[in-house]
């Protein structure tokens, strides 16, 4: 599915705001990258200014301070905590330092972890959601989890259908996974856009299980995706030390971390930000659903919805952003994500998709 | 030599300017890290305030724009350019898409090329270089580059030597990993501090050897080693994308690129930065002689001496970090790199090591 150009990769993501700019001149209203709509919060701004004044200097590669906040925001010690440019940073290290031979993935879901398994020359197994489950897990998940796969990736919510699995599921899996001395990767970066996300989150069995890691960002929730910042969650301090190893010692920018530790500060933000999605998510779904598209029943800040008519080329020339899921392993021609952005947004997206479909 | 604290490696390069804040609760004379010491040039911090305000969007992973100026400011094809979150991620990468079974090192050297070795797994052989050649690489390096070595890492000029190998040399290597079909990456990071870059640089090689890549940084140049960026030239388009392939696609934020595009246009800062390290250098060089030290004839932004006293805890208890490299394979005990930094900070390093030895 990797497209090339002049030698190098193209987007198999969405977040083309650049390509677009370089053919129409003009900024793109972006559906394809699911990030705050609310922008970069201004305390962010200030801080990321800041620091840049004393940029000269190597960023602290431990991230002490910025670690010593989160620890406290997340309610756990800091030693369990490793930061990283961006959670797309922490798999890469993860899958460096765990060493797979066999790793299973659900399909579909977020593409970087295939991506860094087979950087690595793992052999990659499928578990493939079934359209009619609306892409729900199902209990022959546990069945595949079996000795001889060494890594375990579970996005919960899911990219790019916005689903979550039981609670009491998602131990079977870790309790399985700690049997066939897998390791459990659960990617949570989109967990903050749940309605209840302290209900969903593992973060409670982090000591049950020290074969698992929890994957968090900065970038959604606090609108700071150019930033890169994310982190890991883990209770294994010796595994945390290998990932620290397998990576550069300085990949968390000090521009990252001053914007990280203000991030941390703007509970207003976060608060206006969950409300806003809370409330335009069954909107934006409604909407959709009124256009006769089935829409996925999307728990975080984005829905996949599937449409027979083709929406990309359309909507780009009415400078609208759309994630074609396409290349998702797992889905076909027809799979579309948007994020859930502000109301007028989000009413842009549906007239221009009424003028699309009519 | 790896220590741990709280579970994570603790630092074994120098800039801990983090470390010794927590302790004496003010900023120290940071000589441990070679960056420029004329600070953050007022352009890039307003392009990295700009970037900031529209930090939302994810960075563009293809760096189109600052590529297309690289290019330029290089005199190279856009294609044969890959950006990086510093150069040190580039290295992590080459290992990555190279697998190398066996990569050959010089001794002493910069020591992430070892660190990303190991860390994929890879046996690690050593050109141990010799003290009383002052570290310079002798013609029987060519002897063991054969085959069964699959990489082989040089920095030039040498980190933390300051020494450069001739160029005449330089392609005898060149041909000698392409006979053994062995990756040659050539460090050239601090390039652009010698007297003379344009008579140094590997560039003009790149067709001729695509076996070959070179490294090189923002980071020291320009002042903004907080900032993470750097990159790769290389005229192997195929082994341009396994690069870009073999770590995530958002490696380089948008604040760094943007910082990099405002950095080329620096050129006064540049020129005032290498004319500084010009008269510097010998200056720095003679005093600590002058002391009685045995001083390598670095030809970088930094030099590597020796003292018999010990000298880390003592100046930092004066305010000033010194980077102690008993912790390079092929150095002990007693050898220092400092950086070379103005005028005024020169005198306190030398006035600090005048007390501490008399």
């Amino acid at each position: 599915m990797k497209e090339t150009h002049q030698g190098v990769p193209i987007l198999v993501h969405g977040g083309d705001w650049a390509g677009y700019q370089a053919e129409y001149h003009k900024s793109p209203l972006d559906f394809s990258a699911n990030v705050s709509p609310l922008g970069v919060p201004q305390g962010i701004q200030n801080a990321i200014q800041s620091a840049a004044a004393v940029a000269d200097r190597y960023p602290d590669p431990l991230c002490r301070s910025l670690r010593r906040k989160i620890a406290m925001h997340e309610g756990v010690s800091e030693e369990w905590i490793l930061c990283g440019n961006g959670a797309a940073d922490l798999i890469f290290r993860a899958v460096l330092a765990k060493k797979p031979e066999r790793a299973l993935l659900t399909a579909p879901t977020f593409g970087e972890y295939e991506a860094a398994l087979t950087a690595w020359g793992c052999q990659v197994e499928r578990y493939y959601l079934q359209q009619e489950q609306d892409f729900r897990i199902g209990e022959d998940f546990l069945e595949v989890i079996v000795p001889g796969i060494d890594m375990v990736f579970l996005c919960e919510p899911n990219n790019p259908t916005g689903l979550t699995s039981p609670r009491s599921f998602l131990m079977r899996v870790a309790n399985r996974c700690r049997q066939c001395e897998a390791l459990l990767v659960v990617d949570e970066c989109f967990g903050d856009f749940l309605d209840l996300p302290e209900e969903h989150t593992l973060k409670e069995w982090l000591v049950e299980y020290p074969n698992m890691m929890l994957l968090k960002a900065f970038t959604k929730l606090y609108g700071i995706a150019g930033v890169r910042l994310g982190y890991t969650l883990c209770a294994d301090s010796g595994f945390l030390q290998q990932l620290a190893q397998a990576g550069q010692p300085w990949a968390v920018s000090s521009l990252a971390q001053a914007a990280g530790e203000a991030a941390l500060e703007e509970t207003e933000y976060v608060a206006r930000l969950r409300s806003l999605i809370q409330t335009e998510r069954p909107f934006l779904q409604q909407q959709l659903k009124a256009l006769g598209l089935r829409v996925l029943p999307g728990e975080a800040n984005y829905l996949l919805f599937f449409c027979p008519v083709p929406l990309i080329e359309p909507l780009r020339q009415k400078g609208i952003l759309l994630r074609s899921c396409a290349n998702y392993a797992g889905l076909h021609e027809g799979w579309y994500r948007t994020a859930i952005r502000t109301h007028e947004e989000n009413l842009q997206l549906i007239q221009a998709l009424r003028e699309v479909l009519s």
